[in-house]
């Protein structure tokens, strides 16, 4: 698409799109890779070797991007045009959070591949990738310390334990298509969206953004990360999955449950259920199973349903943006959003 | 021992025993463990559980002992009597922490044991125990976060990056028993002596002692840390390892290069060297391997030797603390020294 295209647009008619805030963030972020090099330096050369392999592969680095636009936000509004460094810090924080439960997730996983590319555990070895996980974590506190500001550490801090606590009820849940949707989505809150809205929120704070202006960013941030990952996961079903540089079908041969499934379960009849039961739960699987997974999945809209779920929450990601005023950030946060919801369509 | 034979000893008499840290810190300790009962808590079962377990198993509690003791050397000095409970959050924070690397060390070397018990790993596998490890880590910030104080988050933050670095770097030392003795030395100061200086600096500081009281702390915390993971690791060959609840051996059979072994090897003999080199490095045990290793060792004195560099690091860590002059304190910090240079005898 064409950038001038998104400026000033009417919000009802911004386009899904991703464009207009990797280009009002482009600038800062090349200065966020610079810091991201920097603070991967250690005398223990395998620790930037790994950590280089996976944060090189890219990724669309949504929540340093977040970060940057909360800053945005908080600058335009005091009347400032500059992102302060504070602001570079902490996207490079919030990029090593979340690298390093990439890392440890491809552990727990055992995936060989992560955006098209061979995992760090396929290169390194599950220890490697342990250990440098936690380095990862460790300099996104360091990074953090150094915005000097205590309130974004405690903001960051209780994110970091509620992935955790996320990622531990996901494998609790493993196996158990019975699970309540309500369930699914504390999974996702905790694992994806908290972290969303604290990196959105945090740079807020640090470019001076007023109270409600932060406030609006945490809330737009929640509600993105729960369109992003319930996406993510009812992509994982789609037919075109490997273009993602994933494994198609991986959530269902590791008996991941997610929100296709569930709504599938809940409607299904006791030929799907003991379908679900045989794969899922007792991981018996057999050839063409995730083919019949997708009939199952269709005959129910199941992915389409999950998608409108996204759109819902994309929706409510934009209508939280409303302390922000038409804007040309606005324009770009409402694009993201719909982003989100729509990618990969 | 007896404790009244431990107030204000001649310093140079103050035998090896932990009792007068323990009398001292005896009620604070207390209300740490509350501490970390309360934070464990969360609304996924599993994590309490699991932590638990671990925590539970107990061990000495030498890292928020010496925050405490940190603490008390900072009161005392200002007149006060009362620990505060900045200090009691620390060191709730420096066990989390703690107790993270133990949960994740243990999926590294697919250890089946600790302190005699089975492992958390070999209980609710990997996946769990690098989820929960995660989660004491995030936790470990939120309560230091607590403190409000931004210089501590910097010292704990830039601690536990080097315990993954040591942790890495001892990783990539595996199997080379040719490694420098100076590497091993900077691999325990990063992944154990670290920890210890910064938990017993940020105790003295919550607890308001003068910069060089805090310096004196810190510096007592380096070599002590050192001190401890020398024996620990020297220790391993001893015939008697078992008592201490670990699996005799583990180190020789992991390929594990500790200072016994380096010692051994700039001895040894080419015989010798082909022994080490089928072992450690190629990973081929037979029948008898643990025992002629200990046979070689004793006919280099390496685990003596190794003992002797820890007692030379203990009585480094007692002159550190001349700034705290004589006191209940001081004498329970060195008899503390000395007890971590000879435990187990």
């Amino acid at each position: 698409m064409n950038i001038a295209e998104n400026i000033h647009p009417p919000a009802a008619h911004a386009a899904p799109s991703l464009a207009g805030m990797v280009s009002l963030c482009e600038a800062a972020m090349r200065d966020v890779n610079k810091v991201i090099l920097e603070k991967m330096a250690s005398d223990v050369p395998l620790i930037p070797e790994l950590a280089g392999h996976l944060i090189a592969a890219g990724g669309k680095r949504m929540r340093p991007m977040l970060t940057l636009m909360g800053a945005l936000a908080g600058t335009t509004t005091q009347g400032k045009d500059d992102i302060p460094d504070e602001a570079l810090y902490l996207a490079a924080a919030v990029e090593f959070i979340h690298n390093a439960t990439l890392l440890h997730d491809d552990v727990i996983d055992q995936s060989e591949k992560r955006r098209g590319r061979d995992t760090a555990n396929a290169m390194w070895g599950n220890e490697a990738s342990v250990l440098v996980g936690d380095f990862l974590f460790a300099r996104a506190f360091e990074l953090m310390v150094s915005t000097g500001d205590i309130e974004i550490l405690r903001m960051l801090s209780s994110a970091s334990a509620r992935i955790t606590e996320g990622e531990v009820m996901q494998m609790s849940m493993a196996g158990a298509p019975d699970s309540k949707l309500e369930d699914y989505l504390s999974v996702i809150t905790n694992k994806t969206a908290i972290l969303f809205a604290a990196a959105a929120e945090a740079g807020a704070r640090v470019g001076g953004a007023s109270a409600p202006i932060c406030g609006a960013m945490h809330s737009y941030g929640l509600a993105l990360g729960r369109a992003f990952q319930i996406c993510d996961d009812a992509l994982d079903y789609g037919e075109d999955s490997d273009k993602m540089g994933k494994n198609s079908g991986d959530d269902f041969y590791d008996g991941k449950i997610t929100m296709p499934v569930i709504l599938a379960w809940q409607d299904g009849t006791a030929q799907e259920r003991d379908f679900w039961t045989r794969t899922l739960s007792q991981q018996d699987y057999q050839t063409g199973d995730l083919q019949t997974a997708r009939e199952i999945l269709r005959r129910h809209r199941a992915v389409e349903r999950a998608l409108a779920h996204a759109k819902q929450e994309a929706e409510a990601a934009i209508a939280a943006l409303s302390p922000l005023g038409q804007s040309e950030i606005s324009s770009a946060l409402i694009s993201g959003a719909r982003f989100a919801a729509k990618r990969a369509y």
